[in-house]
């Protein structure tokens, strides 16, 4: 018969059985830590009607998506998770209950160019909460605080958040006449960690956006402040009284900076950063960025921000809300390819594998199921092979302990314990088999996914 | 702005949040058990090239197939898990170990006429064990127990796992001559159950078909061989020795049966049954399937078997491999349209939910805290609405603690803590507020995800 190759598609991440389970030992954090702050778990469909998918059109995103027909139907792959998210609240609205907190943790797709460390198929991990008209900003000190507790979770610790405020930024371009030209100068200043202060003044005076010298160089004081939380806020309470948007932007970015202690956010992982304010028009309050200390090129790992419209394409009621979204598939290749990823950690398929020395499998099936009863993961291996490829197998699974049932265990109601890591072994009844692997398994289970420098 | 109606795609499962925690919480327990078993987690794209995909090709599948271009690209979305895992173990075979224990829970896209109950994006929750050349029969043996065991933990009770060996069936009909007739003969038996026995032979006899009067009885003998496990061995024993294929098989299915109380199943969830051949021509041995005892109507809710060869059109390499898939959103949906879904167990999105009485959220906040260090999911309401609409909130999240928190309590030190199922409501310290708590949800949680009859 003529074989066809077996591949799979290019930006398409599949992993091996090892890191397979440690990308899932991350997912499971994020669920964990995401039910701890009371958000509730959705999964939309990943088809969607392209109409309702594209109900805000155009842009980059509508040349990546994945369209195509189905009979009579125009089909779209979801290309985020908060479109989904908009459909639903403004679909069952009625039956939800605000502020509504969800998070959802699924696969995306966009057809970007194909590039190392890029994905087409790609998890995003998200939480939102919705409010019905309104959303207190404490809500919006809340995130910094899941950004934290989910990092430190996974066993992050060289990160930090770095919070904005659109309004400051558009309060502050408003003081000095220049919301028009806002955009322009935001995009210019972005280029300040690359180009430098001098030259960032010179294009802003320059002809394209052609502010006069008083307007650069208050610009170029502004994006200047800097120093702890307190010292950045209180140099923002110089321009106080000058413009209501500065001021309302303030006093949010205030209160989430005060809020943050008693969320457990250390001050050393939350900065104040006004040179933040995220690409995209939808936020218009508070903004978040993730950066690893360590890795600053990799660009922010978690973003997100308040918007005051989630779903105005589908409905009329005003559903304003804040969140952020972790893009999982390219956090964990980062963390693969700097070396973060913890491989003491069990990667096993299982945590016992059974060696049986008999034909007769009985004993060694009463085994297993005694071990699997008591919660040990365990492989039976049943193939009747030579000692040197049951050990080889053992080897290849890389599993922790393995036990080894000949007729001489078998008639004297005890079990031979490998511990594979430190060779020792032992004799004992499956009771203390029981307890000899559980608590191995306790102490090898204690690290987090990441390992990070101190 | 003209609004786009929100809606989802007409055979796409979308479901309210305390639905989908109900099910997220099967997808645990079948992660939990799977595991347990020693099989390791994978998770393969969703779109595949349509030529690796459709490499074996044809048959109703392809007609169903969401299939298109993207660019230069002819792509599908996969209908199954089993040629993703077909396509990985040829693609990554000289990387893993055999034999190959995978689990994979995943949505999969079939374009089935809609209809209720159907579902063009359903999840597949299957196990397979892969041998390398060879799979001892003791796998086969394995499978009924994870089945047990699995559905066992969600908490059905009345359900039977039925099982039969081709090679029995192709064996019986060799003996006979009728190898040619056999798919015709046991389509036709397998209407059994609807027609009747007399209808069956009828039909046998028939020109179709065109057995004489001795090969219909003897098949008609054969297929109502019946009684308890051993009974039926028994009653096959009779015909051991006039053919090769039929006494492999019955060796096979006595291994199976003998393994079976060693794996930990009660006899009484476990029938031999000779009427079981699954449509499939690409089982070889050993088949599955599962009904549930009162609804034999909603037919298997989990089937498999043992293959000669799973990826034959990608490698020459010989993969024998045993397996099974429980279709697991018709089974949620058949499960809630019964009534068995266990409703007690909490589906709000949080354990405890803060309701602070001050405007100032700090005390609330590090309240909160302290409740998720402790491992307690809570929300905290902070917005300012009056005290009818905050319990409305309570109520319509179904939370089983409310904590009141005003300025008398911050003062003294403590929390209100109000358990909303029995309406008792105390005044603690935030320590006994967790302890209260943490013992509350302990019983709160001890039921299964779904309840079933004794």
């Amino acid at each position: 018969m003529s074989k066809v190759q077996p591949r799979t598609l290019s930006g398409f991440m599949e992993l091996m059985p090892a890191r397979q389970i440690q990308f899932d030992r991350m997912m499971a954090v994020l669920r964990e830590s995401y039910s701890l702050y009371g958000f509730t778990p959705l999964d939309t469909p990943i088809i969607e009607a392209s109409e309702v998918l594209l109900a805000k059109g155009g842009g980059e995103t509508e040349k990546q998506i994945y369209r195509f027909q189905k009979g009579d139907s125009d089909l779209s792959l979801r290309f985020d998770l908060t479109v989904p998210l908009a459909k639903y609240v403004a679909q069952y609205s009625g039956q939800l209950a605000f502020p509504f907190r969800r998070f959802q943790i699924g696969k995306v797709y966009r057809g970007e160019r194909a590039q190392r460390g890029r994905f087409r198929e790609f998890y995003q991990a998200d939480i939102d909460i919705i409010g019905d008209g309104k959303l207190d900003i404490s809500n919006d000190a809340e995130i910094p605080a899941i950004i934290y507790r989910t990092f430190t979770a996974l066993g992050l610790k060289r990160f930090q958040i770095r919070v904005n405020n659109r309004k400051i930024l558009n309060g502050f371009y408003a003081m000095l006449d220049l919301t028009h030209e806002s955009g322009a100068i935001m995009r210019t200043v972005d280029k300040l960690d690359k180009i430098g202060a001098a030259q960032v003044k010179e294009l802003l005076m320059a002809e394209e956006i052609g502010l006069n010298a008083e307007q650069a160089g208050e610009i170029m004081r502004f994006i200047a402040i800097d120093g702890s939380n307190a010292e950045v806020l209180q140099a923002l309470e110089g321009y106080r009284g000058r413009h209501p948007l500065f001021d309302e932007g303030l006093d949010e970015l205030t209160t989430v900076a005060r809020y943050l202690a008693a969320f457990g956010v250390p001050e050393d992982h939350f900065k104040v950063d006004l040179t933040i304010a995220r690409g995209l028009d939808y936020y218009t309050g508070t903004v978040y960025e993730t950066t690893m200390l360590d890795h600053p090129e990799i660009g922010s790992i978690c973003s997100g921000g308040r918007f005051d419209n989630l779903a105005e394409y589908y409905t009329d009621k005003k559903l304003p809300g804040v969140g952020i979204s972790i893009g999982l598939t390219r956090l964990f290749f980062v963390l693969e390819d700097q070396g973060y990823l913890n491989d003491q950690l069990n990667t096993a398929p299982a945590d016992a594998l059974i060696l049986p020395m008999t034909e007769d499998l009985s004993a060694a099936i009463a085994l297993a199921t005694q071990l699997r009863s008591a919660g040990v993961r365990t492989q039976l291996y049943g193939e009747q092979k030579k000692f040197k490829q049951k050990m080889s197998y053992a080897d290849k699974l890389g599993v922790p302990y393995v036990i080894f049932l000949g007729e001489e265990e078998i008639a004297s109601g005890v079990a031979a314990v490998k511990n594979m890591r430190t060779g020792e072994q032992v004799k004992v009844s499956p009771d203390e088999a029981v307890n000899l692997i559980q608590a191995g398994l306790e102490l090898l289970n204690q690290g987090t996914p990441i390992v990070d420098k101190e």
